[in-house]
């Protein structure tokens, strides 16, 4: 029997990554575009048809071969009406039925998916959280979200907009976030949040070694300075991650109690600082859930690192078809 | 073909309420006792037993006409070990076999639950939400708890513990709760939050109505007091129940935010208040939700009252046998 085969797409705010795969979830073949975000929905559809050519042209694979495409991104997916709502990193994506756009250009049967629920699956199937049924994928990065996986599957919630954990409220005197309350976990907890402390610290005198590695990066002050300076025993950039790491685990905390999960997963830019920022997180866990739930569950970095969508696209097609 | 009869037994704290029902859920006779809390589980159980006996004696049908017998009660089951873990209402009860310890003395098959989830099912399937697939079931009374129902199934999570919802901080500098964090929902929205707010406002001289409602219920204070007071006008009342009902929405939003469910059945003793307690929660989701996610959520109150659980029950053992 012929392999059955398939092309998935990562669609970013940064990078469209695309790849050729297999149903065990393998990639054969890759190819990154740099995503043309401000160019509206038209640009980037075409961009993304490009990518599979130019990947396709990289193998001895034509469109004729491949059994079905798939896509992520971030976004709100209404899952009855097929359509992307709204993208927080693409300009004028304002209710895009993503699934037939893509199929009118590429002939092929096209499944669109929430990025941190596709990431979750991937890691639920093939990564960090491999054969575990209960599983939540959170994300830390420039924002927060999350992927549920329950009961072996991808949790849309109704309507599909489940996940948005970034938007948990753990300080309730905290900064105004962009979703109109106050102190949600990504006002406190992201890479975003992380950058703004440290900036607002340094106006205020503190006396760091964020100074200079600003300085020697171009001025600008970001989650990665204060995670290197922290790692140089920088007093305040601890002070800063301690703070982030602290809500952090009453974000999740809150999960556990909620969805006794069986792995909790973590993935983004922000958890590559390691089991220094992980374990923190495992020890609010465990002193702080309620202790059968605590007992139940594990927290893991994620595996799969930019490649998780695209494999749990790979999963879900292979799954669907 | 005869109809299949069930018992449903819903162990409380202060009373065990068993009834008689059939596979539609209907209840054709009921029965209540004082629960023997304090006298172990050997003395309760053996009131279970009685309870049933108490109850078949006054239908014209015996043990042997009954399919299976149901059983909710408050606290943590362990799914995979059949353990009732922990009570928090019945002394001495730790890892009970209560499946097992039921069907010895009933000689029937026997299916424990938790209550909030049996609660949660039987407003999902004849109750509040009837029909809908995804549903929270928040209950608010001494204590503050959650059913989750979704995809059609009670979620317990992966050891069987989901569904804390009274333990998500919503307030980070709050009272210390008996959980060992800080600022939990219960330790602000719950009946015994209402009523500690209440006590100390008025050891702090504030004039109110409360003083003489304390005084006409032999000088106790409870949350039934506060809701008359706020009804009679009452300023210190109104900014209590306003206060709780700021944080309960607060916690709403968050699980509106985590998981997009198509209804919220509120219930339990402070939700009897009705619309004035419910609709500043509605408005909470409707202004502090992500739009989508709120746009496809009802808040409605409980229809099953004290019932909810015991047809809960049956309709577990109807959809399992």
């Amino acid at each position: 029997m012929k392999e059955k085969l398939y092309v998935a797409i990562d669609l970013g705010g940064t990078k469209i990554y695309t790849v050729l795969g297999n149903g065990e979830g393998s990639i054969l073949a890759e190819e990154i575009f740099a995503t043309k975000a401000h160019d509206g929905p038209q640009a980037v559809l075409e961009q993304l048809v490009l990518s599979v050519s130019a990947l396709l042209a990289k193998t001895s694979y034509g469109l004729n071969d491949l059994q079905a495409a798939g896509i992520c991104a971030a976004g709100f997916f209404d899952w009855q009406k097929r359509l992307l709502v709204h993208s927080p990193n693409l300009s004028g994506w304002n209710n895009v039925p993503l699934e037939l756009e893509l199929t009118a250009r590429l002939g092929l049967p096209v499944l669109a998916e929430n990025d941190a629920n596709a990431a979750a699956l991937g890691e639920a199937r093939l990564g960090a959280g491999a054969g575990s049924g209960d599983l939540i994928f959170v994300t830390v990065s420039t924002g927060i979200g999350a992927g549920l996986i329950l009961g072996g599957h991808i949790y849309r919630g109704t309507a599909g907009f489940a996940g948005e954990f970034g938007h948990m409220v753990v300080k309730s005197d905290g900064y105004l976030c962009g979703c109109g309350r106050r102190g949600c976990l990504e006002t406190v907890a992201s890479g975003t949040a992380i950058a703004r402390a440290a900036s607002t610290a340094m106006q205020m005198g503190r006396e760091t070694l964020l100074t200079q590695l600003a300085e020697e990066n171009e001025g600008k002050l970001g989650a990665p300075q204060v995670f290197a300076a922290a790692e140089l025993g920088d007093v305040l950039a601890g002070e800063i991650l301690a703070d982030a790491s602290y809500y952090l685990g009453l974000g999740l905390v809150n999960l556990v109690n909620l969805l006794n999960p069986e792995i909790i997963v973590v993935g983004g830019g922000v958890a590559n600082a390691g089991d220094k920022f992980l374990q923190p997180l495992r020890e609010a866990i465990a002193d702080k859930a309620i202790p059968p739930a605590a007992a139940s569950c594990t927290l893991r970095a994620a595996k799969l690192g930019m490649a998780a969508g695209v494999i749990g696209m790979l999963c879900r097609l292979a799954e669907q078809n």
